[in-house]
């Protein structure tokens, strides 16, 4: 029986803040399921997808997870943040979503939009964040479009997000933030030093960072219907995982 | 005619972004009126109501505060926040809304809940933020309560804000939240630091300002449908105003 397929996990934490996006400050759980079809060279994830990490996936069931999410944040959070990897490749993750609004949670879930799944609308807060030249992949963008068009016939509250890094990145925010102006749109400064360990020296990086962004961004007679937002995470525990 | 009578205008800036709460990170311009109700003890922009910029307020037309935001603003903007003091003071504001509504602009305003405009459910991004104990100011609950339904009634899209400075301010933070579970709700860390003028300086402060307030907001078993945001503009550019 498909729907309580077993679900690849490689952490479950919290409760902490979200650092991103439509979600950003939003007191939460974080689910992060294994394996991607993307290979970001900037991904701040990699172990879910490059082999390193695989000896801390643990094939869970839908209700191993919500039992798992009490037990680690005990009764105060009412918000479960699905992430990756790529956790639209999961399609029986459709049951832990029903199970956690049974539960009374809300439910976030973020994915680069390269694959459709039917639970998509159930999700409370959908980002979809294509991602742009600076990571080495390729936007479908039939494949982002039909998504989009989706979850519009449905309602479903999603915004999409870019990271940014570059002038080129920054370019292909604003070509995607013109396809589909309606969207509610995030800018996010890019993080390029994953390997710092000291929060304290990443900060000044960070804030260099995004003030550079917000620079480009004021300037942009294209980028008006936008907001730009730091990893917030990132400026408060650095590197750290698992906060 | 009431509807053309002038507004008491200290600043007109942008675009730039949006710090704080519900509209954190928009790309937006700012209006800020001249005059308060209130006093509280840590306001970061008092010389709207304690004399000290009284030099500053120009009386502007509505017509006249549009132009001036386009002669600023240039034409890469679509958003306008509306702040104080407490722009709440001001039944003319409604005409403003309604010609930034014609331009095809969303508009932002943030008050303490102290008074109810009848233009409050046109506003797009409506933040009631009010005040806690450290502020020395008190709260009339009847009159927030009445604002709430009133809001609720109208499907107005607004958000409850507290600024969190100490527990009793947490406790006093809960207890809003408790009355109005409904009603999205974002904690935001205080600003105590209101005379340095060294952004650098100011980094450390905000962020364990901001880690304290997140890790007694993730203990609490109250506050779980909650945002924990930081002052985000004291961040990239201290006290510094007019950005």
């Amino acid at each position: 029986m498909a729907a309580s397929k077993r679900i690849p996990v490689m952490e479950i934490f919290g409760p902490t803040v979200q650092g991103e996006g439509m979600v950003i400050g939003r007191k939460t759980m974080f689910v992060r399921t294994a394996g991607c079809d993307y290979s970001c060279s900037w991904c701040d994830s990699a172990f879910t997808w490059d082999g390193s990490g695989k000896d801390d996936i643990r094939m869970l069931t839908a209700s191993e997870i919500v039992e798992q999410l009490k037990e680690t944040g005990g009764a105060g959070f009412d918000h479960v943040t699905l992430s990756g990897g790529n956790p639209a490749l999961l399609p029986q993750l459709g049951e832990l979503i029903g199970l956690l609004h049974e539960e009374g949670m809300q439910v976030a879930l973020e994915t680069q939009g390269s694959r459709w799944q039917d639970w998509f609308p159930a999700v409370d807060e959908l980002t979809l964040s294509p991602k742009p030249p600076s990571s080495g992949m390729k936007t479908d963008w039939s494949v982002l479009g039909d998504i989009i068009d989706r979850l519009r016939e449905r309602a479903a509250d999603f915004s999409l997000k870019v990271v940014v890094f570059d002038d080129a990145d920054l370019a292909y925010a604003a070509s995607v933030h013109s396809r589909y102006p309606d969207v509610p749109f995030y800018l996010q400064a890019g993080n390029g030093r994953l390997q710092e360990t000291e929060p304290a020296r990443m900060l000044p990086y960070l804030l260099e960072r995004y003030e550079w962004l917000i620079d480009k961004a004021m300037r942009s007679e294209e980028l008006k219907r936008v907001r730009v937002l730091p990893q917030l995470h990132t400026w408060v525990w650095g590197n750290k995982k698992g906060v």
